[in-house]
This record gives structure tokens, C-alpha cells and sequence, in this order.
């Protein structure tokens, strides 16, 4: 049953096994191209988010461990080292110009390789073969990921430069947060270009036709588990598809949840947790779109893995997820709640699912002195220890990460490969270019991949 | 050329694809079921093992970062949960439960279910089946990973009864450490079944056909660092080949890496690498042996994650193997020299490979007062600093690991899977029991996979 997303590969291979009898009698029909490709990127969801998530979401009432999306489509792994100068941890933007040009480049390039020159990313390509493109993430829609897939900067902190060129990549859909860096002239000229330009995330839902800036918040979505029934990246990822699929000729869709990243820089479990959740969900609703459309292609992979998270720590052999599940939302939130709030104890001891012990209650009151982020920190360090979670560093780590695929070309992603090779792939699956459109872009900018 | 190993796959899947073109006009010889199979078991040898040591390999005067044979043969990865009783993190015994039995069971468990009733190993279904059987690792032969393949008992811990009931495994092969826990009266007994019994490395080139009882250290054999040119594991491995491959019905061979979860468990990064460097050789070994083989399969994972290992830590976006690749010896055994050294300054600083600072030998000076364990522990420390490696654990974590095959059948372990089911499809592919042996092995005990 594993097998699934495989048929075709089922069906050659495992001819003397019975048990495959149903995937042997019902072939794929799915076309060797897709027609669509989503890129779908858990930022900073490193192998052990993907197992903890599984956990997470146990049913502890069944003798079985419930499999997740990512267990269904599992394929290969990627390496995502930078190019030499930046040595072998990655950071968002170095990776996102591997998964979005195909070539390496230094730690804090925007799609530039190492002469900071331009190099032609899988949207622009898409874009001269008259697909539409679009990003849908939970960050700020200028962060590191989407840029490397949109424009072209030699530094991601560039954040009022990278916002500034949006207006020139003519995505079709980019939706996310960021209003703090589109200044009333630049959401005026997105209008001007034919744009419908939004600020409220209730409005998406009206919206019937590309094209479409979506900006729902000054930077950042807030943190899933603050608000856990908002599913805003499935919101987004549903209606992006439901905008894009307009075009007959397909689209390229690059949605990333960018907040797993953040709780892992955090070393913050419960967002951590909550952020997959909701990727997991955006990502579930892809593998159907994919059921529904099989001319479409899904690849989700990370571009690095963050905080060296661990299933343990300090020589227990345990992990305990109900810890978890049992917090009704962020630390960060709970602090702020808690600093805000004479009467703190009872409602931090009812926000974190524990009793505050004469000795919890104390640390925490020392820690609530100095501040929210203090405070914070403390209740992460508490729910690190009661659910056994391990943490190395409030960076990156150069563990490889996982490859799912599933749709026509899914089968390329099977095995080891190098994150540059994923964009390369992708490439090699898109249509001949149109000649007619070739001069609006960018001139490609020669790869190493 | 990634996927050289799949070349059946290449030939259904890729057609379309014209770079395939070599591997489609070679299609693959290969049978659908293997006369042999080979486990591999690298002990404690999560992601970050696999990624690690393929930058600790890396040519730095290279513009590309080499492959190694674990990116050649990956298809897939395992959770390595057990039993519910004992949580999400697995220790080796329930993991080689699983892997040598197709059933989950506590931790601590070799080859016994819930209930300590004995559950039927690979090994025993291969006995019924005319087929050779072998274990080869680099600990002591009774611990927990080659006992569950070889025997059945409620608790790793009882090293004599594993021992004792070797007599009774009709195992070919049976080659690691371990001499204290054979008696001789014993090793008499495995001489009376016509055993070739041997305490000393050198023998085993000698040997020429099975059975064959190598224990060639007290428990566990020396770690790969303090004799680099050794190659103890692979000549155990070509040599378990040789004899083994002298059934025509076929054979069942476990290889361990084990002590890579030694060093995991020492948060010992340069004995770690250098265990990952034989293993890897093995590795490279069998490779061999299944291309000149085709009716071979080899599989190879880990039983689980050790240490919580980690490619960069504290914030820092960087891993540096070119300070481990400087280290002469284990950090036990420089230790172990400068305690036993008056004038130890020097060539403690040779051993590592850089300078001691008038501070770090102050500080090392105060660890060697302290004894050989302290003073190891502060030059693992100061390895750990300047190679920028994390560890959040002295015990095992509970993340997915690899899985690497090439042969036939090797497509069946594409994607996600339970350790249970690597177990089962092995088992899957053995051919058809023998009746007239039915009677000499314990009956089977219904697994739960």
C-alpha cells in the first residue's frame, strides 16, 4: 500500500508478487510529463520533524503507529550543502537558490551566484513557456525561500529591494505576509499591472481569478498554534491552485511552510509541532489536487534542517508528544499573556496542561521579571525537559532532508540526489519554450549543476 | 548514474527520458528474487551519521562534494519504534527484534515477543530453507544485534545464556569479539560440531570453508581510529562471503557496524567518523560482491539514531571535518597516553593535531589530575568545539534512519517503511520452507507485521 504513488513502478517491478495484484491490474494512466509541478518546501524540516510529527499525531489508543503524508510520500533525500565558500550548513536563501536555479551559490544569495549575476530560476523559465507561477507561504511573501524562487538580489536582507521587484516577476499569485515592505505606490502600480491586491485574509475566498497579491499580515502569519483552526497555508495553497489552474497551458506553484523554520531557530517544540501540522494539512490537500490532476507533478522537500532537533535527550530513551499536545498555545504567547496578567499562575498552569509545582512557580515569577522572552524561554525549557526534546543550536544543521514526490516524473526523485539536482529535474520536466516570450525574462545566467 | 542500481526502474519509468538511453539498452539480468541477502546493520547510524561522513570524505580542493556509497544505494528510510510499552525510542535489542523478526517488541527483547516467547528470526527461516546463515560484527558476538539474529532471550543483558545458546544456532559463520564470555568448554563444544575456533585476526585468512567461531578480542574490538589500516570488518565480511557463498542453495548473512552507536553513545565524533569509514568500506565491499553477484541482494540501515548528533550546533553555521581528520587516535586513547606520559603536552598536541593554547593546557592539565574518562571527556569537548559538532544525548533518539539496497528485490525497499517491514519483505523473498528440516529449529511465534 506504501507503494501507491508508485504504480507504475509497482507494475514493472514487482510482477511476482502477488500481494501488488491490484496495483498490477489497475496501470497508471498518468502522462510521463506533468502538465503543473507545486514545490512544496518545509523550511527547516530536517528528518527529525518529519518522525516527531509522526508521533505527534499517534493515536496512542491503537496498537498501531498511525502513518503520516510524509511517511505516504517519502522518495529520496537531498544534500543541501552551499557552494564551497559557505561551507557545508546552508542557509534559507543559499538553498532556495539551489532548489529554485539548480546551481549552488553562498550562504545569503538571492538567485545570484558567486559574481552576484542573475541566474535564471525555475519560475522565470516557466513563465517563457507561458505557464503561470506563484508562491504561497507563511512568512513574509519578500523572505529568503520565495525571493530565490521570484527575483534575483545578492543579499536576502535586501527585504525593500526584493519587495520592490516583485512587481516585475509577473507571478501570477503571491500570497503571504509582508505588508510592512509594499508601500502604498508599489501596491498602487500591482493594481495598475491588473493585480487584485489584498490585506484581509476573508477576501481570499472571493477572489475567482489570477492575478493576486495577497498580503495578510505587516511580516509573518501568526504561529499555528495560536490559532489552529485558521488553516491559513491550506487556504492559500487551495485557492492558489483553484487561480492557477486557469491556465491550460499549467503552472509552477512553489509554497513553502516557512514558520518551522522559525520554531526551530525558537527551539520552540509546540510551534514547531503546530507548523508542521498546518504543512502537513497544505500538503495533504496537494496530494489530492494531484489524485484529481494527474497530469500534475508534487515534489516537498526542506531546504535545511534547523535547531538539531532530537527524539530524546540526555540519555533517556523517551519521547513524550502528549507534553505537546497538552500546550493550548505558543510559549511566546503564553508568556506575553502571563506578563500582561497579575493573576498569572492558575492560566499559565491551564495554557501549559501542567501544575505549576511551589518550585515551577518560582522559577517561572523569576523569569516573568525579566521579561516576556525570558519568560518564554523558561516554559520552553520546561516542555523540553517533560517531553524529553533535544535541541543543538538556534541555527541550521547539514543533516540531509527528505524527498516526497508523487504524480508524473515523481519517480526521478526516487534515491539520494543533491538539492540543485531537484530544481535541475524539475527543469529538465517543463515544455520547449515559446520563442515569442523568451526576450521578457531575464537572459539565463549558466549553472553548475 | 544515481540510479545505476534501479536500472529496471530506469528502463519502465524514464523512457521518455533520452539521457537514459544507456541504461535502457542494457536492460538489467538480474532475477527477481535473490539466492542471498546480505544485512547490513550500522548501529546508531541516523541521517546525520550518513551526511557527516560524507563531508568528513569530502576533497575540500574539489569544486564538488564526492559521493560515498551510502548516497549510491539509498531508496528509502524506516521508523524504528517498539513495542508501545517501551514509547517512541527503540533501544538495539528491540530494533534487531524487529529487524531480524518482522515483529515489534520491548526494548531489551531479543527475538521474544510481549509475552518472552520466542519469535522466529530470519536466521532460523533461512536454517529451514537449506540456506547458510552468518553474523560478522565489531562487538562482542552476544550483543544485542547479532543475538537477536542468532537466539532468543527476555533480556540483552544476559550476555552468558546468549552465549551458551549459540551452540544451538548452526550459524555458518560467527565472527566479532567476545572471548570472555566463551568458555572452554565451550569453545570445546563448538569444535566437537565441527567448528573452527579462532582467537587470533591473523587465522582468519586461513580459513577456508565454514563453520567457523572467530572471537578476536576480550568484548568488543579496537575502535577503527587507534588501527586505521586494519580493515577488521571488511576482512570479516569478504571472508564470511567466501565461506558462505560455498552453499549453492544461498545464505543469510548480518554484517554490524557496531560501534558506531559506541561512539555515538561516547559523543565521540572522531572515533564515530572512523567507525563510519569501515563500515563504509563493508559496505563498499558487499557492493562489489552484488555486482559480481547479481543474484544477491544486499540491504542495508540502522537500528536507530545514537547521540542526537548534530552538523553545526550553538548557532554557528558550520561544520569543520578537517579538525577530526587531524586526530590521530580515539580520544580515549590519547587520554589513556598522556595520562600515562609525564611529558604529555606534546604529543598530546601532535595526536590532535593543533596547538594547546597556554589556556586549553591548563584546562586539559586539570582534566588528566581528574583521570583517563575526564581528560577524554575534555578533549572530546575541545573536538567538538573547533569541528562545531552537536550532541543532545548519551542514549539513542528516536528519528527515521536510512535505508540503502541494490540487488534483487532492492525496489521493494523504495520510500517509507516500518523496520518491521524490512524484515518482512526479506523474509518475503526467501524461497519456499524445506520440509524435511522443519523439525530442527523452534517454531515460529505469529509476528505482529
Amino acid at each position: 500500500m506504501k507503494f501507491k504513488q508508485l504504480s507504475v513502478l509497482a507494475l514493472a517491478l514487482l510482477l511476482p508478487f502477488a500481494t501488488m495484484a491490484e496495483d498490477m491490474l489497475a496501470p497508471s494512466q498518468t502522462p510521463s510529463r506533468p502538465k503543473n509541478m507545486i514545490i512544496m518546501i518545509g523550511d527547516g524540516m530536517g528528518p527529525s520533524y518529519t518522525t516527531a510529527y509522526r508521533y505527534f499525531k499517534d493515536n496512542p489508543d491503537t496498537e498501531e503507529v498511525e502513518q503520516t503524508v510524509f511517511d505516504r510520500l517519502l522518495v529520496g533525500m537531498a544534500s543541501t550543502y552551499p557552494a564551497r565558500v559557505s561551507g557545508y550548513v546552508t542557509d534559507s536563501a543559499a538553498a532556495a537558490t539551489a532548489l529554485a536555479t539548480g546551481s549552488k551559490s553562498y550562504n545569503g544569495a538571492i538567485s545570484v551566484d558567486l559574481q552576484k549575476q542573475p541566474l535564471e530560476t525555475i519560475m522565470e523559465k516557466a513563465k517563457k513557456r507561458g505557464l503561470s507561477t506563484g508562491v504561497a507561504v507563511t512568512c513574509q511573501v519578500n523572505h529568503a525561500t520565495p525571493a530565490a524562487f521570484l527575483t534575483h538580489n545578492e543579499s536576502r536582507k535586501n527585504y525593500d529591494e526584493i519587495a520592490s521587484s516583485y512587481i516585475n516577476t509577473d507571478a501570477d499569485v503571491i500570497l503571504g505576509g509582508g505588508q510592512k515592505y509594499f508601500t502604498p505606490a508599489m501596491l498602487d502600480a500591482f493594481k495598475t499591472k491588473g493585480y487584485q491586491v489584498l490585506n484581509d485574509f476573508n477576501q481570499l475566498a472571493t477572489v475567482t481569478q489570477p492575478k493576486v497579491l495577497g498580503l495578510f499580515a505587516d511580516v509573518q502569519l501568526p504561529w499555528v498554534v495560536d490559532e489552529p483552526d485558521a488553516h491559513r497555508l491550506t487556504a492559500m495553497t487551495n485557492k492558489a491552485l483553484e487561480l492557477m489552474s486557469q491556465n491550460t497551458q499549467g503552472f509552477v506553484l512553489m509554497i513553502e511552510g516557512s514558520q518551522i523554520d522559525w520554531a526551530g531557530h525558537d527551539n520552540d517544540i509546540v510551534a514547531a509541532m503546530g507548523e508542521m501540522d498546518e504543512f502537513a494539512h497544505a500538503v495533504e490537500a496537494v496530494e489530492q489536487f494531484v489524485r484529481n490532476h494527474p497530469d500534475t507533478l508534487m515534489v516537498v522537500t526542506a531546504d535545511h534542517n534547523t535547531g538539531g532537533l532530537s527524539i530524546g535527550r540526555d540519555g533517556k530513551y523517551a519521547w513524550d508528544p502528549e507534553v505537546i499536545q497538552a500546550v493550548k498555545a505558543s510559549p511566546e504567547t503564553l508568556a506575553a499573556t502571563a506578563i500582561a496578567n497579575d493573576n498569572w499562575q492558575q492560566p499559565l498552569a491551564d495554557g501549559l496542561g501542567f501544575a505549576l509545582t511551589d518550585d515551577l512557580q518560582a522559577r517561572f515569577d523569576h523569569a516573568r521579571m525579566q521579561g516576556k522572552d525570558v519568560l518564554a524561554q523558561a516554559l520552553k525549557h520546561e516542555i523540553d525537559l517533560r517531553s524529553n526534546t533535544g535541541w543543538t543550536t538556534g541555527g541550521h544543521t547539514g543533516v540531509d532532508v527528505q524527498v516526497f514526490a508523487s504524480g508524473p516524473g515523481a519517480e526521478l526523485f526516487i534515491g539520494n540526489q543533491d538539492n540543485t539536482d531537484i530544481a535541475n529535474k524539475l527543469a529538465s520536466l517543463l515544455p520547449k519554450p515559446k520563442k515569442s516570450t523568451a526576450a521578457t525574462v531575464p537572459a539565463a545566467t549558466p549553472g553548475n549543476g
